[in-house]
């Protein structure tokens, strides 16, 4: 069974030779998100990469895609029947889980203030802050982002705890794993409160403001996973009053955040644009295209392929 | 020969106690930096602390005096003869190292513009980042901090090279330690160069146009020592031509930076009003507390003080 690869991914001219030696036998063709084809699309046995969702409606001859995200919901109910479907999960969860250590330990450091104040020509001492060293750090979804934060911030001293649907036994990152079920034990507990959830319709509206309020006044709340898993009115309500020491968000519900959101002009609330994972980092393209290279392996060789969606 | 021990260190009822406990038969005062006496100054045997370097003069009776702080440049010359000095170096290494972290990785992430974006409601992706993740980390000044800023580099992935000015053998937290003569070898192979380094004369103007440019084009410069040691109008005009990737001071030469200079208004170049260290973190007044307490309980027996300055 001969293959049309119609390899959409950031490939360079050493990976691209890469690619044809494991499958030598292969049509390879290369070509961009916007500079595809239809007659690409439908002649294409295979697709690795970003395509417009829309746009897999074509893939008429597609047996398998392999998406360049983790987050897979833009596809569903998009692609062709009876394909195998798998996505890039994990190949950006260092640059998300420095992102959330980042804007962590700047919220920790009232570094939202002190921008403020440089902006503003000002020299002015904003008083306490917060360490991780001894702090309990709780992530609500302990995949692979979450457990890669944990690691980061387990080696600077923080109790990690997780969170996840299903428990079998450790975690690497965490000095502890639990169910979801436990979250309203363990919400009183946490000085920083870390979401890491996709979109799906269990994980909607989870962090409601019931569950914001459990916990404690001076905490820190971070959301790096999916917007609407948190109740983010509640958020700037509760924030608005004096409650938590800070947050930072990097996924709202709905994205780009409204002009009027309130969002924008709490102090110590720091917002980023969805911008925690993508192609930020060159480590981030080269995992995803090592994934697709293990996978095409896999593939010729009728092995099970690694991150399967369906 | 009874000691009359002026306690100005921020104790508790329980840390009080236990200094009674240490020294029994002494005379125990305490007061504050402001609320202290002329009299309670003149009979004092031990100061702990950090009185007004103007009144030291007025300790007649002194025979030893442990700081606050880590820096001591403040009482120069300010001290009467003959008397031990110890200071609370190692305190607030903590501290300034986290504060050091958080400002590198905010810098690496473009945390500064998009908290510019922020407050103008702009929802704006500004492309590439940079990781911690196999990155080169030159600490100038293997000191205390320069040490714990290490190690928290090199849990992240990076690889740490030290400059002091004697090497004898490893430094936990280092890769690779050097004289402070290899300085200009090592600025072109770093991609974080971090100041740590109090003020000497042999520290002003070390960092300067020359070295500055010695760096990578995308490098990061963090200075959390003293601002004297960095040519802070070199790297104003450096920056505004479009060099280094970004740069994070917690200090400036003078202090307050004045309202006119450049530095303000650098877009990845994040300013924060020397806020490192001091009592910012509970753990840092904890360590001031005990490092007093062992050194007091060294004192009566007669033994070597730690962090012994002259």
């Amino acid at each position: 069974m001969s293959e049309y690869i119609l390899n959409l991914l950031p490939v360079n001219e050493e990976e691209k030779r890469t690619f044809e030696a494991i499958a030598p036998e292969a049509v390879h063709v290369y070509a961009g998100r916007r500079t595809v084809t239809q007659e690409q699309l439908e002649a294409a046995t295979v697709i690795l990469g970003w395509p417009r969702a829309e746009d897999m409606k074509n893939a008429r001859s597609l047996r398998w895609f392999q998406s360049m995200w983790a987050g897979t919901e833009e596809y569903v109910g998009m692609l062709p029947q009876g394909i195998c479907f798998t996505s890039s999960a994990g190949s950006n969860s260092r640059s998300v889980a420095e992102h959330m250590l980042a804007s962590l330990l700047a919220v920790c450091r009232r570094l939202p203030t002190y921008r403020d104040s440089q902006k503003a020509h000002r020299w002015e001492d904003e008083g306490a802050m917060k360490t991780l060293l001894g702090a309990t750090v709780l992530v609500i979804g302990a995949g692979n982002i979450g457990g890669e934060f944990a690691k980061m911030c387990q080696s600077l001293g923080a109790r990690t705890v997780g969170l996840k649907r299903t428990v079998r036994g450790e975690v690497p990152g965490f000095d502890q794993v639990d169910t979801m079920e436990k979250l309203d034990h363990w919400l009183p507990q946490a000085d920083v409160v870390a979401m890491s959830l996709p979109h799906t319709p269990e994980t909607v509206g989870l962090m409601n403001e019931e569950r914001l309020r459990r916990m404690k006044e001076d905490a820190i709340l971070l959301n790096a996973g999916r917007g609407s898993a948190l109740d983010q009115q509640a958020l700037g309500t509760m924030m608005k009053e004096g409650k938590l020491w800070g947050a930072a968000l990097d996924v709202t519900d709905p994205e780009p955040l409204p002009q009027d959101s309130p969002l924008w002009d709490i102090p110590n609330l720091l917002l980023t644009p969805h911008v925690a994972g993508g192609m930020r980092l060159e480590i981030t393209r080269k995992n995803c295209i090592q994934q697709a290279q293990d996978n095409l392996r896999r593939y010729l060789a009728g092995e099970p392929l690694v991150n399967q969606v369906k």
